[in-house]
């Protein structure tokens, strides 16, 4: 076990100082698993640890990425949820299991992957056997790999959160990687999906998906066509995924007692909105930031009953990280891979 | 039957529209009940329709006031719930029992007494028996007038909705009505109480009904203090009374996975915050808008079997109503009250 | 407005004193609209009170059957919610609007159509307009009244109560009009359905309508089966339509957390089973009685969006009552609807 | 670090195998925590574990009893959660933290200290740092070591599960150990609570420590007794202590919508009732067993807030485990304690 594995890492915070290096195959304590990647997904956020560090208290030389396919290889003597051949993902913030979430009103907790602790954009990984769950049988290392974080989000908001129920009409803002889960989980849920974009090619495409509704947001006032599409009952639940001021647009389309899950990046950013329709429709407004480890063992197995395949807009290679960077740049239709 | 009563009456709005005229009797139809007004508590939402309408569509003449105690004089031949004799509340929101609240996403349910409705200033109101709940028996006329809406907000927060737990940390901002009943419903759920104020003397008197802590706002950061009192968790729950910008602050103070319950008076105001708070902690964040008819009943069961009695800062006789409503400006400790 | 006009009626309990009778078209009082029905859905509930009383307070002479679809003909002054014109299908438990239902400890609410009210197997019924919701835009009279007792116990044991997630794993019990429902709306709401029957011939029709597995519970341990199924992870939630022993089956079947809905006939029957897997899997068990207002809505406006379409094994013609209620004895394969 | 110290052990199941005996100190691994022991509270479960052995897998020496009120002595170099001299309880499902309950449905988790996994009675244990939490600041150790076992379980019930609010209507049936945490914990939560025995005197005392009500069932009819305190409403929520075919009598005794907690040893019992309450009033019937690491962890935060007391019959001495097992099987008042 003296090989040598590459790795993708950064010295310092800026994407210019992102290269390839290699390192010593990890060792692995009693309670750990050795773990060959076999793809990594990246999200948005990603990008933003890369360019700004995002005021994480990052440990250099830093390896990006938080969401992991990967086989098994070697497991330490304390092991007793996995084996070697087992194919397992990454769980994007370990510690938590279920329940509640970490942290204090003080601290709240942001221990992920590829922030506080170590990143994934290495051929193989070395952690706590509890960072892992088993992967889904029905899909591709590659679309595995997409559920730990953006999968999970759309889960733990649209299901374990917001408890969808047939019927229900949902509002899904954009065609990004949450978004489109979002689209697919609620239309598995037997939900009514209206998709919001500013792209009529990227509509046309959640349409294809099972989209029931799309809404050029650049060309129609998208809250008055929710309100016109559900008969004036306004959407039960929403997704809300641009974040800033259009919380007050989603306060004016959601229904009475409905639900807002705020999703998105934070850095720098403010919701506002009006106060009228938060007390006259009583709608539950929530911050969603992915979940914990039960819920995405429920997505995994989810996945598997109700044969969901993500959606990923394109897959790269190892090597090719910068491109695969520039196009999360451009807003992809989904996800974005790196295969190893 | 055919006797004249008084009542407050406008026939414009601008509060130096409020007289006191006469009227016959009203007639009741098979459903309704004749009641013989005892006791109106006031809100502060009186006085804002008083002066702007709030752009309700009323009729005029228009009697103000939302909250009635009072006693069944005589009941439509229809009527099965109660007989002449018994002991009244209004509800603040007629057609609301139980469930979800009425109105669309469009157009929110806003149908109340004092209102859309007509208002409860008179010596007798004839209304359908549905608008009415049985009275608590522990209370006197006065004490029950303040349930059907500054007590069931503060109910319908932290306990339909919150569902307080005995040991939860709850922040209660200010000490008008709903913050004071607010403080003994927490109080007597087992919760620990802390109370905000920019007053001294109205943060003894909270300490004096069982608050645990008093912060007063003026001189100390409220949030800093709310992190410390509780050992950097946070507030599970947040009475957000004042709104508007305050919202941020509460964001800052309150636990992961904690509630903030925005209530108040709406004309105009924002509301907005900071994200990263909102997505790392989670919190669940609900406006309230009073309640539904069965909270109003648990309400009135809880009140008689936990004693508790609401803070009444101060009781006006009927035509006092002008000194009544300058109170209200003031800012009273508790309720005001208006007795027959 | 004085024609005659035919019902099913009963001067004593007893199946041999149905007859057809005459009667004048009943009169609406201000609140009620008058309804042409056009269609019948049947219950096992019926044939019992036909053949018992089942202990209730039953007016003589008296019309049988609960669920209808029918068309206003015209509706009373002080009527808001429909026009003549509209389609509309009766609710089984007037009064129960939303959130809890009606009724004391001592004497829990049971004041059903067919039983202590009127039933509706008449051309015309005379109701409070509170007693209707609007039918489905996608069924025909036929399916559309087989909503407001089957689909809704169904409904309201999977989803208002049950919140169904996808992925999730149910036993239907049977093949009966509830047992059906269960099955179509597990299915649109992404659960994998089981469905166990005594009949090899059914069990392949349920497969027909979406059921991933068919247990003949004749010819295998069904209980074994389903934890095999699972991968011994157990059902998430059961639909306990059997009742009595069989809850110690549904027991040992159940996942931990999970939950097991008891509906079914209960005249003189015990539920039963082993304290063990009670306590240590702690699963709810709820009894369900059909369901309020608000969730037959809920269920209507979930139809025409899932485009779920009841299963009527046959449909009779008014005059065949006698031969729907021995088809009801035969055990049909979803329901028996009589189309006027 | 050579000392010895002192357990009591068995080496086969019967209560006349158990001996007081003496092994070396344990050692510590990375992860483990040693704790000196300072007090264990008894279950009756302990009782049935030492006479039957309950079907578990039990290892020899067996150490009985599950929990210990203790003092952290070293912590393995891996242990982020305690430091020496820190004051904790043990946990009595080692693994559960949050949310749901591990274990599947062919096989419920039933790992617990002094079954599967080690005992504590012994004057040091040495376990994972997971298996403990932080003893609450109010209480002695005596106090502090009934609340793993029967201050969660009636906590879990009441209000983890339960959600218990003011006004609410609880019927605790005896005066055991978890029935007095249940008596106590809802007046903490501002329920009203009626408490059932066989005994005048434990009546008293228990009316003694704030119950409502006191109802000696072998010389009442309970259920209607709770049904006329209620004023025919039922009790919103029975702690069902006694198990078996009281099951049924708390079926009459419960409200519509109501819950029932099935708490207690399950060993060869069955439940039984009637199917027709069960359908018309729909309650939630749970069994409940024990609970979560987090939601000790609340039960410890609310204890130090609301000032509960446990209630110990009474405190036993080391030697003394004989004399207070024979006290645990004449039914104590309250809990029975070995302090160390």
């Amino acid at each position: 076990m003296s090989k040598w594995i590459q790795q993708w890492t950064m010295d310092a915070i800026g994407p210019r100082n992102l290269i390839l290096t290699e390192r010593p195959l990890p060792e692995i304590g009693p309670h750990d698993v050795l773990v060959r990647t076999t793809a990594v997904s990246l999200n948005y956020r990603d990008k933003l640890v890369l360019e700004s560090g995002m005021g994480l208290d990052l440990t250099f030389p830093f390896v990006p990425a938080s969401d992991l396919s990967g086989i098994v290889e070697a497991a330490g003597e304390a092991v007793t949820r996995f084996r070697p051949g087992d194919r397992v993902i990454s769980t994007f913030a370990p510690g938590w299991f279920d329940g509640l979430r970490p942290g204090s009103g003080r601290t709240p907790a942001y221990a992920t992957l590829g922030g506080v602790h170590p990143g994934v954009m290495s051929e193989y990984v070395a952690f706590p056997e509890d960072w892992f769950v088993a992967a889904p049988t029905s899909l591709d290392a590659a679309e595995a790999s997409t559920l730990p974080c953006a999968g999970l989000t759309a889960w733990f908001a649209l299901i374990e959160k917001g408890q969808l129920r047939p019927g229900d009409r949902v509002v899904v803002q954009g065609t990004g990687g949450v978004a489109l889960f979002g689209l697919q989980i609620a239309k598995a849920a037997g939900a009514e999906v209206i998709v919001t974009s500013g792209s009529p090619e990227k509509l046309e495409r959640a349409l294809g998906l099972g989209a029931d509704h799309g809404v050029n947001r650049l060309r129609e006032d998208w809250v008055e066509r929710v309100l016109a599409l559900t008969g004036d009952h306004g959407a039960d639940h929403i997704l809300e995924i641009a974040g800033g001021a259009g919380l007050g647009q989603s306060l004016k389309a959601v229904a009475p007692d409905g639900r807002i899950s705020v999703i998105g990046v934070f850095e720098g950013f403010e919701v506002s909105g009006p106060v009228a329709p938060l007390l006259l429709k009583s709608p539950v407004l929530q911050g969603i930031s992915v979940g914990h480890r039960r819920a995405l063992e429920d997505l995994v197995s989810a996945v598997d009953r109700i044969g969901l395949k993500p959606i990923i807009d394109k897959r790269y290679r190892f090597a090719e990280l910068r491109e695969a960077l520039a196009h999360l740049d451009r807003g992809p239709f989904g996800k974005i891979v790196i295969e190893f």
